[in-house]
């Protein structure tokens, strides 16, 4: 069975940037078999055929790094100081178990393709439950659980995160969706037997890792007491950086360590609005890109971010880097996309397989309406998308060949059902949150 | 006849910030009676009942910095380095007519009104057409037509503006949503004496003064190269420095400025999202907000912005100045959403008007609805609306005691006849671009 994509403008996103003003793509099973100017003699009969209605035809987006397991602590103490100590890890300890982190999941992959994103990264407690809500929804995933040294609410003892990684491997061994990732929480939260006990599990099993590295300055003083080192010196003695690891957060990075960077072949998860949020410098993101570094946007977790989709991203990215410049031309609009597409498919080191719109690549497509008043008039597709684009022009979202929204339509996920579920785990938080 | 909003969350914006958890609001003709909790007793009879079904009831946002005639060149070479000269200027002469203002400022009050605006300050050409336009959608504008040293579109005669905005006056003396202002384009393009002729115009007409001030660094240089001074300065010694004045952009200034500023009793527009698209540094905003500036929140021109709403500048103005001060507690969302709201109003010299839901102001009110995805859950209202919320949330708009958008309906403009015009016309500017 085919599925033909017709009546839209192309943004293929290849090596060459490639824009098809008429243009069409054709879906063979889970695979892209044609990118290009539409032809109507080339649409195969029983096709099925998806009108874009003069839209905007372009690869799903990729959120390098979130931990949707969280969303349903979303607008919870946003600026208090100490609202790690002092709100989420009594909340963590009390109410992340299985359903809520299921929950949880589920609620946040329906804001995820409603967004238009079709690949995501993510890390937190309990993530084979995440990997469940990620099936169900039909949404591709790298999915790793938290590894750390001490005691978590799905762990009680440290490093607990060793075993269930083994596990969740086994049951998603050859999921076409999901691949289970090994997750070392951060440089500071390892010791570093057990960040070398990681680099090795990570060959051995031949799995991605996930990681924040470099995130926080009591991390580089941290590291730099102990071992003299920075964080990502660290990384790169304890065999972490290799084209396996996709590192979150990158700021506190000098050009040395860009290189380590740039030279192991590790990707870059560059999450802009989580880090203005937290009050972070700038990371140099811009600069590794330049470099040829793979990186890609990440929207960190929901009670940082705070909503998890790549659209509302975009403008950040442009801006953000042109105030670290001081200079408007530096972040032109085709470049935050390709961040937010191949970029982030290079930094999950997945690229052979997603990111763009090319012949074999594995059909993860959205289309975007450009019918909403932001969105006129139209010089530019690229400036169209970073400049004016919300989440809510995402008509349309096919994942791995299958049409997973369809004119705003989930077709996998009962909204109202996942929300009246969510809403019920709220009321308890809220409850407890009155005794505070 | 009364209007009853109830059923809803109250963010007053008064000054103490007070919430109605269970709130209502009485308006009588194109006045605020009652703000507070919801008492059926009190509802009136004969009422009209606006339901607002949950969601968050708010003083409509207020755009104090805008050229919203500039709207069908939106995405037109934006981060092209001479875009200004190679672009702009060369179409503005070609394509700037009273009927494209007229147009291009009725589709943006389609979007300025669909993202909750009740109130914006704007200056361009041929000003009068954008009153026009306003009048036409309902909504509350102080406008100014530009005032600069050299020929405009509208004016063959460099100074033209100061004619057309005694005319403009004229016309539009005693419209309730209508105020002509003068509007010096900026310190570099009026000489001293045509700088202190408006301040002069503007006491003895009695009208606000809208400007750009402080926006760039080679205005910096060539007032410091003539006078001597930095530019508030040269405005405070031209007698501009009033509580007339509401000034655009305020990034190159010092502390000596900002004392000048504070002293004055002028208000400064803050356009974030303009500022950093332009590779400027952050404008010290929160410090003059902090030491009791009036301020307000900007969207800049359609060419800047590039959307024209104010709910997507809400997570930039806090972010980008958690960033500035490396501290994610100095700008919580309470702040951010004064800015937008009786901050902007304050900013215009009309906080005894509009700006905050209280008996006695006109009543400019918008409800946000809180069904969407992202505004899930709610911990604090605030948070919800600087983090998670979008134009699109915004349900309904009632400017001067008049409903002017319902359910997502405008009901003083048809989007699409508006559209269909202003489409024309691009058709047209694209083809010119055509030949470039």
């Amino acid at each position: 069975m085919n599925m033909v994509i017709r009546n839209g403008v192309v943004l293929s996103m290849d090596s060459n940037k490639t824009v098809y003003k008429k243009g069409m793509v054709i879906i063979t099973g889970d695979t892209i078999s044609y990118t290009g100017r539409e032809e109507s003699s080339m649409i195969p009969r029983t096709s099925e055929i998806v009108d874009a209605k003069g839209g905007i035809i372009m690869p799903g987006l990729i959120n390098t790094h979130t931990h949707i397991g969280m969303s349903l602590f979303r607008t919870l103490a946003d600026d208090t100081a100490d609202r790690l100590k002092k709100y989420l890890f009594p909340l963590e300890k009390k109410f992340v178990t299985p359903a809520l982190v299921y929950q949880a999941s589920l609620y946040s992959l329906t804001e995820m393709i409603e967004g238009g994103t079709t690949t995501f990264a993510d890390m937190y407690y309990f993530e084979e439950k995440v990997a469940d809500a990620a099936v169900k929804a039909g949404i591709r995933g790298i999915l790793g659980e938290s590894i750390l040294n001490f005691p978590a609410p799905d762990s009680k003892e440290p490093y607990g995160g060793f075993v269930y990684t083994e596990k969740f491997m086994d049951s998603y061994s050859g999921n076409p969706l999901i691949t289970p990732a090994l997750a070392p929480h951060a440089p500071y939260s390892l010791d570093y037997n057990n960040l070398k006990k990681t680099a090795e599990l990570a060959e051995k099993w031949n799995i991605p890792v996930l990681s924040h590295l470099a995130e926080t300055p009591f991390e580089t003083k941290q590291i730099a007491d102990e071992f003299g080192l920075s964080p990502v010196q660290l990384y790169s003695r304890a065999g972490l950086l290799t084209p396996r690891l996709t590192a979150a957060h990158c700021i506190y990075i000098d050009d040395h360590d860009i290189d380590l960077i740039k030279h192991s072949g590790t990707g870059v998860a560059h999450n802009v609005a989580a880090n203005l949020k937290s009050g972070r410098p700038i990371s140099p993101a811009l600069k590794m890109f330049d470099k040829g570094i793979p990186i890609g946007l990440g929207t960190d977790g929901p009670m940082s971010g705070n909503t998890v989709d790549i659209i509302n991203l975009l403008g950040y990215t442009a801006k953000i880097h042109k105030l670290d410049n001081a200079d408007r031309t530096v972040m032109p609009p085709e470049k935050v996309l390709e961040m937010a597409t191949i970029g982030g498919a290079r930094a999950l080191h997945i690229d052979d397989k997603t990111g763009s719109l090319e012949a074999g690549k594995k059909a993860d497509i959205i289309i975007v309406s450009t019918d909403s008043t932001p969105m006129f008039p139209i010089y530019d597709y690229y400036s169209a998308m970073v400049y004016c684009a919300s989440p809510r022009d995402v008509n349309t979202v096919i994942i791995n060949g299958k049409m997973i929204m369809q004119e705003r339509e989930l077709t996998t996920l009962n909204k109202n059902e996942i929300k009246t579920e969510a809403a019920k785990m709220v009321v308890k938080i809220k409850k407890q949150l009155e005794d505070y």
